[in-house]
């Protein structure tokens, strides 16, 4: 960590600073230059609590020397990390299609959705089992009684199934998902992510309504520090003042979410933008800038027949968008793999996906 | 609930989603206006998803007859909850101050702190003990023996203890806490808010980083709908484009959820600015705007007084904004009761507190 | 206009508000229903105020039967429209690129740009003259002398020129300038837009740092309405909590705006995101989503060689980005036209564009 | 202005950016610390753009050592400035309220306000004549006619007149009216401000919709380095994700801005929050953060009875807020001054009015 203070401090102030720092056990190095001193820590800093140290008035600023993610970091592990579900794989140049309706409701439901999607393209099927509802009079779910309907459905056509787990405590009953989905509210429950991390199944980690991009990571970071690596970030919209849609996509999240970290990045339009008329549009825009996948609501419910607002599309619609992404993908950075072992480009590892500048790699240059 | 159709809407299609709600098992009741068709839903509405039908293209809004909040509704519950906290009480005209450090370090800084705060007229001590932290690399508490500290430094001054839970799981460690913080990070972690619901303790219930009034107050409600009604609400500061303070503190938030809800309301001003400066500035507002009282940070920590930037301010500091906050209650409404027992008014039920209209009491309209 | 009163609304002071109108000069006709009185009002309703009534206790909510945007509105004018610019289309199936630097700096700068430009396949020569700075010590353009250099340019390129204006004062000054464009600060500034809607030349309005979709039409409408029809959008970017770039792209408001409006929609990604690696993806995300057109910045200052952050582009990689748009559009769309005269493919005018869905064509349906 | 280089910068490129600085006419210090290189540029820096420079992928931050707002710095002018409009004097300890209706519709409507304002404590009288509308086809004011009825309420009363003014060609209109405001969206209408600066009267400077602080101040000293030193900056509130309300107040800003800037800094708790019930309690804590006045909409207009939810309030209701105001900036700050010369408190300077602390002065260190 190197501490830099501002012009003009007091030489008293600054021996109290070092004098707190040596009685917090690293070492000082004082490099004072004619414009700035700058403090620079040696030993192990994890006691030092960057932002008091920062808040003091003396301080200009402090900058860690060491990166503060390290697991997702692509500085430390170049090549694109790939998450295998099954014969699935997402990251690293594949592809992935995650479809399926935003709850559970029957097996009827489940398993004609789950047979129109993956004729349609899917990859995995998704269905809410345990639903996050702003108001508690709101339908939670289905539950365990979800959970087993999506296991039929997952026996009936072979698709891997992803769903979203609000507590730990409810883990013993998603033994047969295949990819834990961390919602958006979900994304800071600290205590949650640490039991995921113990846990040997990939996460699908949301960011949440208003968080960076730099917490997003850093909620990553508490899964892979607990040990698990198989982590699929989703950009799914923030909360910003625009009308007409729900929330606001952020795309260019997903290069630069690529520059940062080596984790595969996939996008849910369904979601951000809360209308079925904005997914496609907002699919292909997803696959140009090189995301990893798209996770989208499907329904093949008679009263969305309804409805062209709702954010749901029907599985037509989806095989339309499914069927153009591989000619987007591939206008966009040549030759692609899509996520079906089948479609993989064996040894490709990513390295073209992202790049649209001249010398065709991506720039892996973290900011 | 009512469904207010769209101008023009075919008649096959009205039928179409007459049937399905029929089928959903509730009574339709509808009323062809000029302008308009309204569909009046008749019996128990609780399996209609109200997103679903909003979302549909023949719909042009959903209205829920009864309230969307009821247990913290003001319109149900006119007169203002006073939450007992052993002898102090909060709301209705009971104005509490909490103050204590960020984090518990050691027994002596903690009493050392809940000694100063006391004399300088706290009326209850928070102190943390599990830290939610953006990374899992920083300082994440004492954890249990963060509590098992503070419950010294409550043997030691009488003063109830607040600290934040993050996990159900931890349940049993908070068994002497007195006040059951939920922080933003867990506004929306809606199984944690249903555990809390079954614990005979007040919550302090912060307002997330991104969210609306309505859904605190539905967050509010996912505990009380479980059968804990001791609920104190916090205005902590919401994330916006603001430069030189951490968030926005959102001080018109005070008096609009007092017209919402009949929960008492406090203000953190430490949190919502980080900065020690801004902490009295913000406490006068929040205490001229009606304010159920204040959550401030106080330290007595010699690396403190290197910085005048941080959010926590000195015990002497805390003592001069403690002791100018009745002035300007009593300025702005008139006479006032603090949260300490003996200087309680009985029977005053906050009934003037937060009027400043002509008619001389709280305008308890709900909008 | 509408107005529905709430349920249970005193029938005096319904008739109070029913008077006040009549006394406005429109006819009201009265509709009780079952759950809601509807107030229609007859003839011309330009002297309400729609947001007084709408901030009446008594009125639930205030709808116009005319739309808000008229001009603009898709709905009265279905077919794309296409602005030209000299041989250049934009808008109904027309893509164009418009590119150069941010300040005109010289002859040789801004000639050497052009020439660069030109060659890679814009369409079009950007480049400031007069220029929008949050501090009055920074530099301002060089103005006039700027707009003579692009003139310069225009005549060594036959590339058509757009430069930003920021009062009506300039107009004289700006008379070889082919598009003028209104930058994010002032797409409020009705006294400008106003005077725009009295020049006989095509108008680049930005949308600004925090407005919605709805405010940005409205300032078009502006422009429209007093007779000037020939408006490209250009989404640049919202300012929100994002990190590491420095504003959000909301690529979402492209199909958005195609579905409310028949005006042509362009992006530009360098001022969108800040930083020039970001450039290339959301390019062709822009591209896949439906986008009419890029707007980017390209140097070939040699201080910028020492720079990958900027948001300005090098000629060779803006090159490469711009080979790639006809084929990432051709994948998302079919067929399609590049904004040059020669490239056009007469009679399309945009029907399949945007389209995505299963049908074929684009969805016009306004929300 | 300072550069700190990146660690590890190669000398090959470090060389190449000192040749360039050299080439622009500044001399370059090169002080080479253990952990950073740091340029110090020596002579006039105008030339050189600043985020130019911080965008270099070599540089690590660039810091002028010269402020970046200088005629409003507090640092370089530690005294309150003090605004005179007529009688009236605004900041340095005197509060000044500013009241009348949104805008001006006849002459009986401005007079009787007029006069009830005044009789209720008004310092000022408020009336819009020209309207920023969002839609063109909203009511934009009477303009010149509305100038003429506020001069004939001026003349009435006594008070002097506030009213916004959109285009610097509307100058000499705006003859009688004593301050000049400029709107939310023209905050950055660079071209309006620089002719303000050459204007013999104060300035009333809203904060955009969506402005930083740093924005406004910069914003202020386009005014101020043009030649006006008379400015009064005004909080009206942000736009946020707010429910409820039109804008979230930020009233943080105000000590915020005292501390950066002497000028005088009022708060506008009408378009703020949007609703009249909200605009006392929002008053009174702006009184009590240091805020030096307040700017109310107040009506008299029988269709307003109607409503308790549009923005203005009634005369009397001013009154009781009025009333209470001193007596809240009493209890926060000690003996305070009112906007009106008679009750002027001479030689106070503001000194005491924001401060908080255990010192009794206000803290002036600029962040």
């Amino acid at each position: 960590m190197v501490i830099v203070l501002k012009p003009g401090t007091e030489k008293a102030k600054q021996a109290q600073l070092v004098d707190w720092l040596k009685g917090m056990g690293v070492g000082v190095h004082i490099s004072e230059g004619d414009f700035q001193t700058v403090l620079g820590l040696i030993g192990s800093v994890d006691g030092i609590d960057m932002e008091l140290i920062e808040s003091l008035s003396i301080v200009d600023s402090v900058k860690r020397v060491s990166e503060t993610f390290k697991c997702c970091n692509r500085k430390f592990h170049p090549e694109d990390t790939v998450v295998s579900v099954g014969n699935v794989k997402v990251g690293g140049g594949h592809f992935c299609r995650i479809a399926g309706p935003c709850s559970v409701e029957s097996e009827e439901q489940i398993v004609g959705i789950a047979r129109a999607v993956k004729a349609a393209g899917a990859d995995m099927l998704r269905g809410g089992a345990f639903k996050p509802r702003t108001s508690p009079y709101d339908f939670q779910g289905l539950k365990a009684t979800g959970l087993e309907l999506l296991k039929i459905a997952k026996q009936e056509t072979g698709l891997p199934i992803v769903s979203e787990i609000m507590s730990a405590a409810d883990l013993p009953l998603f033994e047969d998902v295949d990819v834990l989905q961390v919602g958006a509210r979900n994304m800071q429950n600290f205590d949650l992510l640490k039991e995921l991390g113990h846990v040997d199944k990939p996460i699908l980690l949301k960011r949440g309504l208003a968080n960076t991009l730099k917490e997003l990571l850093m909620s990553a970071e508490y899964i892979m520090a607990s040990g698990n690596e198989n982590i699929i970030l989703c950009e799914r919209g923030i909360r910003t003042y625009s009308d007409y849609m729900r929330n606001t996509l952020d795309l260019a999240a997903v290069p630069m979410l690529h520059e940062l970290s080596h984790l595969p990045v996939i996008v849910d339009p369904s979601h951000a933008t809360g209308i079925a008329r904005m997914v496609g549009p907002m699919a292909m825009a997803a696959a140009a800038c090189g995301s990893d996948g798209l996770i989208i609501e499907v329904h093949n419910d008679p009263i969305h027949a309804l409805c062209d607002g709702a954010q749901s599309i029907r599985p037509e619609e989806f095989a339309v968008i499914s069927a153009k992404i591989d000619a987007v993908r591939s206008a966009a950075f040549g030759e692609v793999a899509s996520g079906a072992e089948s479609g993989a480009v064996p040894g490709k590892a990513g390295g073209s996906v992202v790049s649209i500048d001249a010398k065709g790699d991506r720039n892996r240059k973290v900011v």
